[in-house]
């Protein structure tokens, strides 16, 4: 077992593995193109079904050498959950699971190195932003139930209900559209923009906040 | 009266405003709902005055305890008027004010101590930047008045009268629609650009000072 | 001389400036109501006239005060400059200079000393970035020639010549209507994402430098 | 050979390159107007020609004076494609070849030691920046072959293949025409706001982290 680890941490499994998912980005690609799928489509699908049992075995082995160590390690239970998706059955209401699949492509980021200390960089940050994040969310809902009973009646395309007010809010925080949607809205009310300007500006700068925050932090670490 | 304090100090009794301020979150989100309402309506309705009720309670226990302390904390006053907006008469010209009561759910800032800090610092490095405020509206002052009258002649729906020109420049500050409002007014007076470049470029600068100025500021404390 | 120099730099004499300054921007605001230029015109305008011969006044007051200091003070060329637009005849083809008199307002900027600050401060920091100014207007001409000639033939539009390619530029630049545009130009040459996206991504990355450069070299003074 | 070096390197050597690489770019940007070409367009041929043929004699004498130096400096390599460009012959499908000839106006930046501190500072931030720019291109990757699973078939003119999904998610990344874009998806899958709203969120961060990490490390530099 310490012989397997040993194994499986050497540079030439890693790198063949890399080849291996780099190899399968590859396909997946090719997969989404009708002119190749029509003359090649057979071999693709057999390459990409032998990867899906490579990769599955090479997860079994990790299991079987780390055991508790490999479920403690997130980005073990991230490798288990891309792979994993494959074998579920993708019919159906399910057939969206097939788009899924090339989730499989983002390992990349747990097997190479400099892309996971970046990533983990990054999410070491977050935690430290928690206050911001959840100012957000509190943000976005107070204004989402404001938004749906100060102009649902009017324009239930925007906001008539929490989850298109959640869409329309998240499309104005960024100004897109914003001199059409609130114009629209001042039709109706003529006040409106006393709602959309401050929420406009105070979301965008929680969210440069946010992003500023994070970043600062994961360069310093 | 120092001991009712202490009760309202402790962390059982903040816990418990806490989760009532969710639970009033929750039928507050629900009550959008038509099909909710029509179903549970009366239940939500009740729940929300119930709770309105205890707030208020609440709010009361607290001027008793702390007195004068309570009135000199901006968080004090901020309680006292997003409970005490659903107590106003909410009906005919006055009906926003019921979409003003999910404001309520704002008082988790106050209540949540690390949602509070973040706001606090925030707060707190606005007064630094009063200047670029002030720098920022004098543009947009300036500017619309400029608009008004070189363009509003010939696009009043964009720069009609002092407010519309606002509305406008807010929207050209961040390049929404930026190529069709000035593509129109060039057609108008083809060296339209440089009043709206020149505009946009200085705009953006200054906000972005005053947002950048503001995180670092608020980073830093 | 030197006690009318005193007099001048005296807080009473500034803030008579300053609430004059104020005073002017109300009725140049009004102005641009009709509906309050056709019951009050006459009297906003006098109060015009007479503010602007206040401010020519102290203006010479100060020439005669401070001479050669004067006009080494940017500043004081600035005031000139706004005060003397509206000595010059409006009329004609001209008539645009009525609408630069309301620059006056910004004399605040030179009056208030925090104001003065913060635009020095900023434009104290731009000399140091010149060299990426002069990178982005390379970047901004090379990119305006060629697009003139890859698409001026088929979207005389957006970049029939250099000026409307420069102006579609800044608007691509801002990613305002990128979509629709660069897709159009791709129905022409299906290449011609090759060309738009690097040159939004080139330029978006060296304006946001010249702003973050500026606001930090004028943070840290 | 030596004694060519320093005239080469000579003040005043730089200088008169530096003049007519500018004279250059008025006769480039004379050239894409068709009135000026009506009248002048021989005059302007004929200088662009000339500059081409002294600029051809200068790199050559640049090759002959530093030999191996001159080709292991990516400047040199840079100046010798820019000006070669123009020897190609820009007929039939080559014909883009042409607008290409205005990038020798950008040696400005190989010869003006100013502007390319700058842009060798920015580069030499990049490679740092390597593990990012992979991740960037890693979620592009993954999200243009899910987008053309899931909304290819629906909506072909922005999903329609791997080409046309980079695009538009680069669109919406900006969050350029978003709203239209995304709300045209959730009319034929309701949940796709699940993924382009973490897409877009998740894009502009990595991007803003980049360009912020560039910045930072060339300001210090
Ligand atoms: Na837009
Ligand atoms: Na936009």
């Amino acid at each position: 077992r310490a012989r397997l680890a040993r194994v499986i941490l050497s540079p030439l499994f890693q790198r063949t593995v890399v080849g291996l998912i780099l190899l399968n980005a590859v396909t997946l690609g090719l997969e989404t193109s009708n002119v190749v799928m029509a003359s090649w489509g057979g071999l693709l699908l057999a390459i990409d079904r032998v990867l899906l049992v490579i990769f599955t075995a090479e997860i079994a082995l990790r299991i079987y050498a780390f055991r508790g160590r490999f479920f403690r390690d997130p980005w073990g239970i991230f490798d288990l959950l891309v792979v994993g998706i494959a074998w579920l059955p993708a019919t159906g209401p399910l057939s969206v699971l097939r788009a899924l699949r090339v989730l499989r492509v983002l390992r990349l980021v747990s097997v190479v190195p400099s892309l996971r200390n970046v990533v983990e960089a990054m999410l070491a940050a977050l935690p430290g932003m928690g206050s911001i994040v959840l100012l957000m969310l509190l943000i976005f809902y107070v204004a989402a139930v404001m938004a749906v009973k100060l102009f649902g009646g009017a324009m239930p395309e925007q906001f008539g209900d929490l989850g298109t007010a959640f869409f329309t809010l998240f499309q104005l925080m960024a100004m897109d559209d914003f001199g059409n949607v609130v114009r629209e809205a001042m039709e109706h009310s003529p006040l409106a923009w006393l709602f959309f300007i401050p929420f406009s500006v105070v979301a965008t700068f929680v969210v440069l906040n946010l992003f500023i925050g994070v970043i600062v932090e994961s360069i310093q670490t």
